[in-house]
């Protein structure tokens, strides 16, 4: 059985149970949080987000592409979301990723040369300083007053602001 | 209170009971799950998935784009997962969303054309097997071969496979 396979039986018994009917699509926290496809963050256990509060964005690092920049500007212009939480972690595979090495190691073995950046950072409350400052001063978003940035310790759960 | 400072206190909760200790960076599952930010999609919930057992990737849609290429690449070659579930779902703002009308709109407000398309799509399950295509022709990706694509229907919680 793969994985997906195990999930597919996870969802069936959800599904099964699933009492909720139809939520609204506007998040009702009026809240985007932009965090890390790393595993150990669960949002709904370390931030207690329930179906429906908030938009959660994420990719490796959760660092503020041009990418995030897009689902943030949907996020704020279509469903009415004010508010911003930038969320980076300890011991992130990307903290320390030296970008030229990696788009080296993937062109010698996929014959290409990435076209994108690996989003790796030398320095991690550097990188959420510049995530925010990247969101505060985004001309596409309507509304950056109230954005922050933490670090989540993945050893301690906990979350500290850094900006 | 702001929403953020409401999460703020979920997260003293949560550390105060973290007893986990410090997961392994790699996911148990070996599997990553790309999905749209919708605040109504639950990834404990709705597919069971615990602390420490996949990437999860999200943005406006669930679109694969460059970034979410990126964020797997770094999955699969730094953190060795082999599998891939593309989940988009029912009721997204980004179905039907006409990209040139929203980035007119957007230009109309900041005084300037955003540089990325909007990630509207026409057709939600053409989109879903488009984004498992662009997945499974990726040079970048070393495992192809184990990606799924999934509509999520936030009507019913249930999972439909598409490709």
């Amino acid at each position: 059985m793969t994985a997906i396979d195990e999930l597919l039986g996870h969802n069936a018994d959800y599904a099964a149970a699933f009492g909720k009917g139809e939520l609204p699509s506007a998040p009702s926290k009026r809240l985007a949080v932009v965090t890390c496809m790393d595993a150990r963050i669960v949002p709904l256990r370390a931030l207690g987000l329930e179906e429906g509060d908030a938009h959660v964005i994420r990719n490796a690092g959760g660092v503020v592409t041009d990418d995030v920049i897009r689902s943030l500007t949907v996020s704020q212009r279509k469903l009415r979301t004010i508010e911003v939480m930038v969320v980076m972690h300890t011991r992130c595979g990307m903290h320390g990723l030296a970008d030229a090495e990696f788009r080296d190691e993937v062109q010698a073995d996929a014959g290409q040369r990435p076209p994108w950046s690996s989003g790796g950072f030398p320095d991690l409350e550097q990188a959420v300083r510049e995530g925010a400052a990247r969101l505060r001063t985004s001309p596409f978003l309507p509304h950056t007053d109230q954005v922050r940035g933490f670090v989540y310790e993945v050893e301690t759960g906990r979350l500290r602001e850094v900006v």
